[in-house]
Parts: C-alpha cells; structure tokens; sequence
C-alpha cells in the first residue's frame, strides 16, 4: 500500500463530536495517519493526491442488511407480498443460480454500491455457491461480511435450498476457515440463518454457539411481517425476537434485519441485549410489510443502521434513498423535528460500522482508522444551494453526487468511474446471466 | 421550428391503451406527426436524427405542484412543522425575494426540472416579481403554468406580501394579459390564491369568477395540515373543500395541492366536482403533514397527479422520486399490489397534463400532440437488469438516467447537458443570490 494525500477538502469526521473540519487527510498503509488543517510541506513521498477543493469528504456508507444474490432479480418480484415474493419468485431464482449468475449478480451489486457510497455491507447469500460472492468480493476491493443462508426447516422451500443442519453447519463452518479476516481483513464470515420460520431449533442454538465460539457476526431476518411472527409464534409458543433469545441469538454480534412488529417485552431484550436492527425502509415500504418503530427503538438506546436489502425490495442499493426514507418517515409518524440528518447520516455511517464490530475501524474519519472514504461533489443542481451540509447530503444529494471512493486506502471510484470493475462488462454479463436465469425458472 | 426523428427507440406511449411500441418517431412543427416501427426511407429533409437505440422514449413528467420561487431556499427550513416552515423562513425569504434572487431560484429550478425529465410544471410563485418567472421559463424552453400568489389576509403575514385585494386581482389580470398562451402557448397563466387561510373569502370568490371568464386555471393548497383545517373551521364554519366549493374553487379547472385530511363529504365533492388533486409524497412526509388517501381519491375517479412542491419541503424536484414514493407509501397502508407501477407513471405524465387542461396537447406519444419527450438510458448498473420496464423507470430509476429532453419539439437536454441554460452559471448565480438573500433575512 502506498501513500495517499486528499486535500482542501471539507471533512464531515462523524466523530464523536460530529465535528466538520477544512483540511487534509494523510492515508498511509490504507489507514488514516492525519487529518490537519494544512496539507503537508513536503509532497514528494505521495503515491497520489486528490484535490479535495469544493468536495466534501465522509466516511463511505456501511449498509446492514443486503443480499447481493438478489440483485439479478431486480425488478423480478414487483407489486406482491412477502410471503408470495419469497416462494414465488425469489426462492426459485435462487434456487436456481449458479456460481456463474451468483458471480454476475454480486459484482452487479457491488458495482452499484460502489459508485452509490457505500464501502462496507453485511450480505445474506443464497444456500449455495457462496464462494462466487467471495471472490466477487475479493476482486472488487469491496469490503464485506458476508454469509451463506442456512434454511434447514420451513413449508414450500425448493429441493435446492433446503438443507439437511448438520451440512449447513458444515459448510458454513468451512467457509468461515477459507474466507474470515481475508484481505487484510476486508472480508469476513458471518453466520446467516435466513429467518426462524426457515431454521430448526437445533441449527439457531448452534449457531449461537458457534458465533461466539469463532466471533464472528449472526446476520438474520426478525418479525419484519405479521405473517412470519403468527408462524414463530404457533411453533414456538414465543414471539420471534423472545424465541430468537431463547436461542442465543440476543448478544451484540448478532444483527436483526427488519423489526418492524415488536412488543413491549421484545423492545425491552433488544435493548438489554445489545442486539442490533438493521432499519430496511424502502424494503418495508415497498412489501407493504409496515413502518419500524424507529424512534422508540433510538429512544430505548438500541443501536439501529440501515440497509437497503435486496434489490427486488427496493429496487435500488442506493444508501442515499435509504437515509432520507428513514427520516421522512417517522418524520410522518412523530413529527418534523423527528430523526433530523444527522442521525440519519450516523445511521448511515458509523452506527452501522458498530452494528459489524467495526467501529474501531471504519464509520468515521479519525485518525488511525482504516480510509474507507467518499468525496461528495454537491456543485449539483439539486444539491445547490447548502445552507447545510448534512442536510443537502441527506434530503436532496443522490448517487449522481459521489465521485470519488476509497476502500482500505485503495481508490474505487475516480472522477464517477470505477476502476477494478469494468461497468460494461458488469452490466453485460448480469444481462446475460439474468436471461439464462429468468429460462431456469420457467 | 424543423423537422426531427427520434427512430429505433422503445416508445412507451402513455396512450389510452398503454402500449409500447418498437419505433421511430416524427416530430413536426413541434408536434408529433408519425410514429412508425420503422423510420423514414427518405431521412434528407429532417434537421436532426436523434439515435433513439437502446434508449426508452416517454412523454416528459407533469408536475402539478411547484414553487419556483422556493428553489433558492432549498436546506433552510429542515425539520421544521408546516406553519413554523411557512412564518418562520419560507415567508420571509419570499418577502426578501428581488427580481434577481427570484429569476435565479426560477432558473434553478427549471434547470433542475428539465434535466430530471420533467418537462411541464404547474408552479405557484410569490406575491412580487412573476415577471421573472416568465422571463426564466420563456428563455429555458420549459412549459409552465405560472401564477403569482396571492394572499390578503392571514396573521404574521410579512408586509411585502400582505396585498390589498384589488390590487392582487389587477396585478393578477396584467400578468395574464400579458403571458397567456405566450411562446406559442408554452407559457400559461393561472390564478394562485395561497390557501384558504391567507385569502379572504372575496378574493377566492373573485378568482372563481375571473378563472372562468378568462378560462384559465386556479392553483391553490388545501387540507395540507390540521392547524390549517381548524383555522379555517374556526373561521367559516366549514370544512376546508366544503368553503373551497361554496367560493366556486371546486371544479374541473381546479388544482389543489396535497388533499390530505378529508372527510367523506369533502372526498365527495372532489369527485363529483371533477376538482384536481396534486399530491405530493415527499413533502408530505418531511413536514410531518400526512399520507394522503390516493387509493380511495383513485377508487372514487378523482384526478390524481404528482408535484414535488418547493425545493425546501422535499428537498428535491424530482419526479422519479415522487413516483416511487407515492407508490411505496399506498403500499405500505393498503397492500403491495396497491399502486402498482403503471398507476404511477401514468399520474406522472397524462395524469398530470390532464389536470392542467393539457390532455389534448401533453403527456403521452401519440401523433397530434406536442413533442414534449424525454429519452432515457436504463444501461446503468442501477437499472439492470429490466424484466419490467414500467416497474424499472418506477422503482430503480433516478434523474441520472434521463439523457434527452424535447419541449414543443425542441432539445433542451442533449445526452445530459443543457442547451438552454449555462448549468455552471445557473448553479453560481443561485449561490450568490441566495447568499445576499439569507443576509437580507438576518
């Protein structure tokens, strides 16, 4: 790794502070090594240096729940219902990937994320195949945690993705050895049962077990609809997130994507066990699954980041849409002054950084973190003009606006452009793929 | 004005049966004159051949609610409530306004507009200045129905905008004589009451009357908020429609923005009335005002368009974003399959020009009507791939997609750069005058 210098640009740290500073950041070995007013005297040992001038630099975005197994499937699964969507639709087409389609699919996804903002998710894979996202992964300089899906239980699943627990088990175990802390860390394994109405008893426990064993993420879904919660609540006798504790699954590793229907009691275990929400509102919108009680949950401490799910839920990857869907609805529901910018820009950022365990990492812009950055350019007509910085980026900024990211100190993205993927091709071969897909399942 | 073809594109007409065709399009005079699925043997006599391959022709968005006037104050009233947002900066800034802040933040806007694809819009201005409204919209091209406000009556009412009734009706009836149907009738006039809370009942009762002499539109809000319904309860006794309909203001060539909080009588009178309703998802979410009852107005026949009213309410003016928003939020209240993609797309376009009494001449591809189109390229990552068109341009589409945008047949946006504005100069000018406005306020 070398040694980069961006400079002149407004920085928007998110630090503890939230303070926004005039200046330059220093990167060195992909790590942050200053940020100071002035850029250095002396700028012969720079491998690069981006003028920062009129840019505002933030930290690049960290999404908490996405599938980049789905993002073929855009457009797929419109106008139904989560339940119809899943077993109709998406179950089938995932069923029915293969390593070449789940390769195209994942480098569509995180092309898109890329040149979105966003440098750090936490992905739910499909069953199998899950080598294709990590290599997608590996290639593209993006950074993730990913996991396969484990579904060893549930009605209607196809032959393809239903597995037996013991080889779920097994797989994700060996997939966790091969891939967890690759990359210099960039990438990293997490257990990822699909949801409880799709997992035995057995196979969440030992999960549970398992993730603190090897410290590594849980990522699931949780009573993002009134239908699963009947379900979980028939077979166990338990509503879902007091179930999923039962199992072990109500720690600080573990993330919950959705949690949109909770009572009292389920509040009250998020809350005290440190378990993180993954807020979805585009996703929850558009399958009609309801509106998260997001300020009762940021009033109660539980840490909540956002996530733009899967792409046929949404249908964009777009962590700008994201931000200021989440505001503008408990805006609707509280009133104006509810979830301002800039606790939705630290949803966005560094709360979601702390949902992965990375907050000593990423999320911010601080000294000694790894230079996982975005440089806005907001010279934009709809971004003109910014009485306020944090909100021009949350109410009125879009993808259009990111121009240049980084990811571990190694540039992504320059001047709109990605640069370890080739746009073309990525867009050809996810055509391609999706075609041949759409044939399989018919 | 010359001869255009458009060939080879997909043309999603937008006509009654909603057809997409494969096909070249003739633009005549500023008016469509064929639409063939092959173009011309003979392409001698045509000024212009716009390769429409790979790209998706539609007819250009209709916004039904905007306030020009307001781009220039995009970011200064965040996360505020709608009657703090109007008396403690909107007003304010609007009283400030000069002739040159307004025909800036007009120019702002269009710009805007235009390069998101829309390419007609309803727009209320302030109390002062409309002249350089129509001066900004006559020289972009853009079509627009413009009507300065009007407001003689309301507490903590600025001064510079507290008008003596006769006055605002003469000033009314000049710019009317003066700009309807100017620029080969690209440029309308409306009458513009604010609201029932800042007209006394003679100046609506006058407006009613003079529209329909004149037979031009009337643009005003309603039933936006509850503080506004209650105050005009208090003070008439009726409910906010019911007072509208007794002063004449409920009829076919009438628009009223928002509609949010009604009642089954007032529900009634837009039907039966033919009253127009914009709609307006996003502000309506970030002023914490309401979701509106689209899915009964629409069961019930009421004409349903879209508008993304003033930049500070929104905070962008962009028509992708209301289409998806107006479709995610009746999803969430009433089920996934409730507003599904066509619904939105067409209150986004014939909807809309039918509101402005512009059905005969806008907002589909059909021969006879005026060329007012847009081009768009769906080979971006976030558009890809796009097993539904109509579900891509609604739910994964955003303005960076738009690529070309004809007004009455002429290019104003060529492969995303405008041709009738300096978008550099547009994007400083704005600056500057919102510079000197914000210290005119202080």
């Amino acid at each position: 790794m070398t040694k980069l210098l961006i400079r002149n640009a407004t920085i928007i740290t998110l630090d503890p502070q939230n303070r926004i500073l005039q200046g330059s950041v220093v990167i060195e070995q992909g790590r942050i090594s200053a940020i100071s007013p002035h850029p250095p005297q002396d700028l012969s040992g720079f491998s690069e240096i981006i003028d920062g001038y009129g840019r505002v630099l933030l930290p690049g975005f960290v999404q908490t729940h996405i599938h980049l197994c789905q993002t073929l499937f855009r457009g797929a699964a419109d106008d139904l219902a989560l339940i119809d969507w899943l077993k109709q639709r998406v179950w089938p087409m995932e069923a029915a990937h293969t390593p070449e389609s789940l390769y195209a699919s994942a480098r569509l996804g995180i092309a898109e994320l890329i040149k979105g903002g966003t440098t750090c998710a936490l992905t739910m894979e499909t069953v199998n195949h899950t080598e294709a996202v990590f290599r997608a992964v590996e290639e593209s300089g993006f950074r993730a945690t990913v996991g396969k899906c484990m579904m060893d239980a549930g009605a209607d699943v196809p032959a393809a993705l239903n597995e037996i627990t013991d080889e779920s088990l097994a797989e994700s175990l060996a997939l966790l050895s091969r891939w967890h802390g690759r990359a210099n860390g960039r990438i990293r394994y997490c257990f990822a049962p699909r949801f409880a109405v799709s997992c035995t008893h057995t196979l969440l426990e030992r999960v549970a077990q398992l993730s603190r064993e090897h410290g590594v993420l849980v990522h699931t879904h949780a009573s993002e609809n009134r239908d699963e919660i009947a379900i979980v609540e028939q077979a166990t006798g338990k509503r879902n997130i007091a179930y999923l504790r039962d199992t072990g699954l109500a720690a600080p590793h573990v993330v919950l994507a959705h949690c949109i229907h909770l009572n009292e009691e389920e509040l009250e275990i998020l809350s005290t066990s440190g378990t993180h929400v993954s807020h979805c509102p585009s996703s929850n919108l558009k399958l009609a699954s309801g509106i998260a009680p997001v300020k009762e949950m940021l009033a109660r401490g539980i840490s909540v980041s956002l996530g733009a799910d899967g792409a046929p839920c949404n249908n964009r990857l777009d962590m700008f849409t994201e931000m200021r869907t989440a505001a503008l609805l408990q805006k609707v529901l509280h009133g104006p002054e509810t979830l301002p910018a800039l606790t939705a820009l630290r949803m966005a950022t560094i709360d979601g950084a702390r949902a992965l365990g990375l907050e000593p990492e990423i999320g911010s812009v601080e000294v000694g973190k790894r230079a996982d950055l975005i440089l806005l350019n907001l010279d934009h007509l709809h971004t003109t003009p910014q009485p306020d910085l944090i909100g021009t980026i949350v109410y009125a900024a879009e993808t259009s606006n990111v121009e240049t990211v980084l990811i571990d100190g190694q540039i992504l993205l320059r001047e709109g452009s990605l640069l370890t993927l080739d746009e073309t091709e990525v867009i050809a071969d996810a055509k391609f793929q999706a075609q041949k897909l759409k044939e399989a399942v018919q």
